[in-house]
């Protein structure tokens, strides 16, 4: 897959309100599930016995699992940690589970991806140094079983840096993790609620330790501004549920920065949400029409925002990697972000908790 | 168009989950829109100025409106009628509107579908034959009001037969709105909740006094074996909403009746929900991942089931007009119904209360 790439997310199977073929017309080249859904819901042997999760979803470009480990400590209720793994109920109907590193990796065997992620202790991003040292160091323990466990040679599987926000614990994670030889390594526990510039400040102390040549994977990131920041230091892989998430919001992205077309200003206007858009949505449909599906809460909204907004990464990527093949990403970037209005950080936070509290109250899960 | 067709329903400018693509994919040639739906939301005025209802929910196909009189006796609240028109309140935010035979026809011919109708009352079906009579009238004269009201020559205007289940009523309907010459003939208030054998009965008696030539139009139905048994009698056209309908709480058709993909025995089912079938989802996705999609409440469950069902209904209406081409439509109906396990009157009744109630308490309308 050509990088740098945006990943949409897929939690459960599905990028939520798109079939596979609404994904390769947008031109979207990976797709991440996860391991703690699918494990709950449908469960890892019904995708096994129907042929792996590819043809479960009928999805024929490349797979990405994520372990599970952000979900356990961010959704599943009741956890109980030890160095063996982690025991928690189930955020849907309460039932209690193990899992362990070891287990981890077969379920993502199971499944089948093309890239799988080792099991990780993801800490609230408030957590105090000690805290997160801990938790850094049990992740680097159950990195190391998740390489021993790992069977399959046709499956990529990536370690996960940690340390929370201390720089300190962000280089020791990187150069543990290096040492041990995984065939690519995400970034995780950022961009989860903590200022922009803190994040950028730890991705550039874990880039630096990272070995030449092999994938970076940013997780949870997210937006198209700390996207183009990523790429500037050195970042190859984003996975986010934020473009689809915000489309079924009605929050829809332009070069100008993102724009709800809920908004009443929309209910008359006769051309497309944006006139420089190429998209299926904006090619068919007008502003007042989108306007219309989500005042009318119709079904078809949600696809052609998701449609919009997904189009809007994926032609971003791409002038991404023009731009870096004829050596002027520094000038593409500046005038993105000269151009470009991001959301502020209060009104992301907000967003982010207002969200996660639905999630845990639905109990249906991240994306 | 050929006929006799099944026309979905999109009353909000979109049949629910779809794409105009999707449509086309289908073999869907024509859409039912909703009068009442879209004059309280998004406004007759901005279909209007967006050019029309056709390029508003880029359809290119064709387009039926319905005038809403149904909508307004089933949604609305606070009805005040008299011979002028009728008063009522939204079902969206109780603001008060007045709506009369000529403003039906004014609203209907700023949308510009190709086939327009008549406003008429719709008496419930519990209605007295004293009631039935008077609302018969009114939709006599109101039909009168239509056809003197119409301005435009290129949209055919359908009257609407009513008479409730009262076969003298009916005859009276047909003979009188046969004798003005419309369009096409439609027949109101049928398939409400009554036995199915009583709607047989009033569809014979009408269909047998309308004119020989002009397009016979059942409203409201429905489901495969209502289909059949409405070709047999005569009928050209059939709107509904239940095939959306239904696929949206995971029912979908076979050619041996009705099975809901929730039901646990699918969990595992390896193989496409119906082997049978050629649509987009049957080809694509097993039984399991469809019945994984409903029970994760994923938005693409939606989208796969409407898919599936009106591929169903078009499937079914290709092969009753080739079985009529080639005379054989009675061996065709004979075997079809031999196979096909109907959803019992009782069950049908409950679905249909139970959704009546649902949509004036959500307010969101009749599809």
């Amino acid at each position: 897959m050509p990088t740098p790439v945006f990943v949409p997310v897929g939690s459960q199977a599905t990028v939520k309100a798109l079939t596979p073929d609404d994904l390769k017309a947008l031109g979207i080249t990976v797709v991440m599930a996860n391991t703690y859904h699918l494990y709950l819901r449908p469960g890892i042997e019904v995708i096994e016995e129907g042929g792996g999760l590819h043809r479960f979803m009928a999805w024929p470009g490349a797979l990405m699992t994520d372990s599970g480990g952000y979900q356990i400590f961010s959704l599943a209720r009741l956890r109980r940690l030890n160095d063996q793994g982690v025991t928690f109920r189930s955020h849907i109907d309460g039932s209690q589970h193990l899992i362990t590193p070891e287990l981890a990796i077969q379920f993502q065997e199971s499944l089948g991806a093309d890239i799988i992620m080792v099991l990780d202790e993801c800490p609230p991003h408030t957590e105090t140094l000690k805290g997160v040292e801990e938790a850094t160091e049990r992740t680097h323990r159950w990195a190391e079983r998740c390489l021993e466990a790992k069977t399959r040679r046709d499956q990529a599987l990536f370690a996960i840096v940690q340390g929370g926000l201390f720089p300190e614990l962000r280089r020791k994670s990187a150069r543990f993790l290096s040492a041990l030889g995984f065939s690519g390594y995400a970034i995780g526990g950022l961009s989860l609620g903590e200022p922009g510039a803190l994040t950028n400040d730890m991705v550039t102390e874990v880039v630096a330790l990272l070995p030449e040549g092999k994938p970076r994977h940013l997780m949870g990131v997210g937006s198209p501004e700390d996207i183009v920041a990523g790429v500037s230091r050195g970042i190859d892989i984003f996975d986010s549920a934020l473009p689809t998430q915000v489309a079924r919001k009605g929050a829809l992205f332009t070069r100008q920065g993102r724009f709800n077309i809920r908004n009443s200003g929309y209910r008359r206007k006769e051309g497309p949400f944006d006139p420089d858009c190429g998209c299926y949505t904006c090619r068919n449909f007008s502003a007042a029409y989108l306007h219309h599906l989500f005042r009318s809460q119709e079904l078809l909204a949600y696809r052609l925002a998701t449609i919009h907004n997904l189009y809007f990464m994926t032609d971003l990527m791409r002038m991404i990697r023009e731009a870096i093949l004829s050596g002027s990403f520094s000038s593409f970037r500046d005038d993105f972000l000269a151009h470009y209005r991001p959301t502020d950080d209060e009104v992301r936070r907000a967003q982010r908790e207002r969200w996660l509290s639905a999630q845990s109250r639905k109990g249906t899960g991240r994306e």
